[in-house]
């Protein structure tokens, strides 16, 4: 076997190029040619010596190959941080959240979609996490703000934030998706790409005190008070109820930490509200006060907003809790495949209601389905990534993911979905959704009928 | 209860200010004062006025609250983003990974340490993510960069990203310790805090291709091919020997996915070996190539650095799983406890041999253990988040915490360690960790002999 010797002789592999359609780095890089794939072929037979003298490092034939070698493997990098805070490539630089031009009439009210085709695994990057603002975001200084529990306790309390950090911790991994993600959908509008149709959804490691700590801090009267109302500090006033019985299982939190550090500020820095498997506007943000009371409150943003208008013309009123749900992020809309062959087709399922216990994957519109492959570990009320293998044929294809939960429920397509709920909604879209592969190798979103 | 009329006007809550002692924030708002507390004694007889006058947001008495609101909940915030790439907090701009002044001699080839002690869950966020360097680090064009698989293979085989990105792709949880975390602890240097006492340690989702997978497609002699060395790409040519029984386990992974995201540059962007529960430097960043082997390449980084001196004057080679190990992050060195009363005591625990079983903290110094509460999900080789209730009577203490890990392992106190492995090794440190709670407050670190 080759050995260093010193660190800097070594004799060359046996096997370094073994002739024809090897596709070689050394030979890349010695011929300077974009066009990677031809120059390998080209440059097969002379290869072996490119080869030998860069493993070995010196002078002769393999100067020129040294110094056509990348600035990486032969100078001095970059120093470690000595302080600030990391970010990506620059290759990466087009990964970003993006405004829906014309969605909405301000920037301050609006939407920021995360790049869920560009995501892997589950957690999403801080930096990426979609943003969903009524009156815009703030960065409100920790130390000035307070969190005030009122309403049916024995005696109201007001908690600093180092309050809040004294008391008893749990970390926990769950999604949150608004409500009116996929709602464009609806309306048989197919966006173009997998950002806009399914990117207000994003998950992550979540930091806080479970509110019954708080509520029982307070001596909150919880045979009576049933509900509680949730106020945020900002400018919107959103205010939401959030049914006692979901707190009571101890999986409410008054988060201050997300994915390791405290929130970001879009993200309601300081202090926000978690409500697992519920949508994310009842995730109040900037949390100022948790109000417990006996009946729901029939606030503007669950009265009026977050409503769903079913097929009999009526609004349905405090559905709160995304039902299970899936999506394929590659292939997916505004992709393409460069070539027939093998692909991993990837996406993310997800349930309100608990754990994802399968995800089943059609290539032909729904005719076929395989079960796919999940990544572990598969939590409660947080995203599931699923994995299959596909080998395309160049061939029109359309691929679906189908996800079902541990409670039975089987996610619907959108003949079931109108069934049910007509087509004139916003909110709570759970359809499956169609990507087509055309010959070119294009994907494009089709609706199926 | 109150209600919400048209979304303006609003019945004050009976419990609003409650007399004497209760800190509201409208009344320090009002007062416009630094000294919130002793504020908050003198405005309890007017604070009940002032708070009507915020809720229902009339004129009059309440006009001054009013002005005197926070900017935050009266006006715009700012827009969603529309490109970009999300930051932290201005309020959190001290959490930041850090070099140690006069560790290394230069800044290319040193460490930069994760602030453990302001980190929550078990993610480290990418951008606080410790930093290792043996030459500096690069951003490497993707489009350009290579892997080669070689050495005892039916067919050497050179993958670029986009071949790589197709291949069946899994994603896992895992942390990363450089085999140096904690090495200054062995001569009995209490260096102050636990970033950098043990900040060498970070925990990720990688995403990527098992090796193995590769391996089969290069056709590689598995039988008699019992290694591989993993080389990278940057000017440190750091070469790792990596036994295979690890890659036929399908842990071993060709990543490019971290947190949900490309790799960063300087965690070996596009491309990195991820080698569960063995020490960072096996980790090869900037992976270019794997050679397949019948014997350990006994290569510069394994053979001369990165070896455990023996107390009987012997150097232990090979010596790379990062044995079962938990330090407390809060109450920690450098931080000050304000008060007596309750704290959640917390830290981190991880084990290179698979899951965290148990973690005990005892307050005074390893005489009495209690049981912490373990956050789920308890992963295989990785870090594992513990939380503990504590009430600080005021006294001196020290703060210790002790791990176990599934194969019945226990993490020894420096008296153990130092009798199997002696004083002057430099790397593999994995003893209890102890933190002094004086009676000012001050936490600071202490080695117990």
């Amino acid at each position: 076997m080759p050995t260093w010797i010193s660190g800097r002789v070594r004799k060359a592999p046996e096997n370094f190029v073994q002739g024809e359609g090897v596709r070689t780095v050394f030979a890349e890089a010695r011929a300077g040619r974009r066009d990677f794939i031809r120059g390998a072929f080209a440059t097969a037979a002379s290869g072996m010596a490119a080869g030998v003298a860069v493993a070995q490092g010196v002078a002769g034939d393999g100067e020129s190959a040294i110094l056509n070698l990348p600035a990486h493997s032969t100078g001095l990098g970059q120093a470690v941080a000595t302080d600030g805070y990391g970010k990506p490539s620059r290759y990466e630089a087009n990964v970003q959240r993006r405004q829906s031009p014309g969605l909405t009439q301000t920037k301050q009210a609006s939407v920021s979609f995360a790049p869920l085709q560009s995501l892997f695994g589950i957690v999403t990057p801080s930096g990426l996490h979609f943003e969903r603002h009524h009156q815009g975001w703030w960065d409100i200084d920790p130390s000035q703000h307070r969190l005030m529990v009122n309403g049916m306790v024995k005696a109201a309390k007001v908690f600093t934030m180092d309050e809040i950090m004294r008391l008893p911790s749990v970390s926990r991994f769950h999604f949150i998706e608004c409500g009116a993600n996929t709602g464009m959908e609806w309306g048989n509008v197919a966006v173009p790409t997998v950002q806009y149709t399914h990117g207000m959804l994003s998950c992550s490691e979540f930091t806080g005190v479970p509110l019954i700590t708080l509520l029982e801090l307070a001596g909150a009267d919880l045979k009576k008070g049933r509900f509680v109302l949730a106020e945020g500090a900002d400018g919107s006033s959103m205010t939401r109820t959030i049914p006692m019985e979901l707190i009571e299982s101890g999986e409410v939190l008054v988060a201050y930490g997300q994915n390791g550090e405290m929130l970001r500020p879009e993200q309601g820095y300081p202090l926000r509200l978690v409500v697992p498997g519920v949508q994310g506007v009842s995730w109040v943000k900037y949390l100022r006060r948790i109000e417990v009371g006996d009946q729901p409150w029939a606030a503007k943003d669950e009265a009026v907003h977050y409503v769903d208008l079913m097929p009999d013309g009526l609004h349905r009123q405090y559905t709160s809790i995304q039902e299970c749900k899936s999506v394929v992020t590659t292939p997916s809309g505004g992709q393409m495949l460069l070539d027939k062959g093998f692909y991993n087709i990837t996406g993310l399922a997800w349930s309100g209601r608990g754990k994802v216990q399968r995800v089943d994957v059609s290539v032909d519109g729904g005719r076929n389905w395989r079960t796919a492959r999940l990544e572990s570990p598969v939590l409660s009320k947080c995203l599931t990534r699923f994995n299959i293998d596909w080998v395309w044929d160049g061939k029109p294809a359309i691929i679906q993911s189908r996800a079902m939960d541990e409670t039975g429920y089987v996610q619907p397509n959108y003949q079931q979905l109108r069934a049910a709920r007509g087509s004139r909604s916003i909110y709570h879209n759970n359809a499956i959704q169609s990507w087509a592969v055309q010959e070119s190798g294009e994907v494009v979103n089709v609706q199926l009928s």
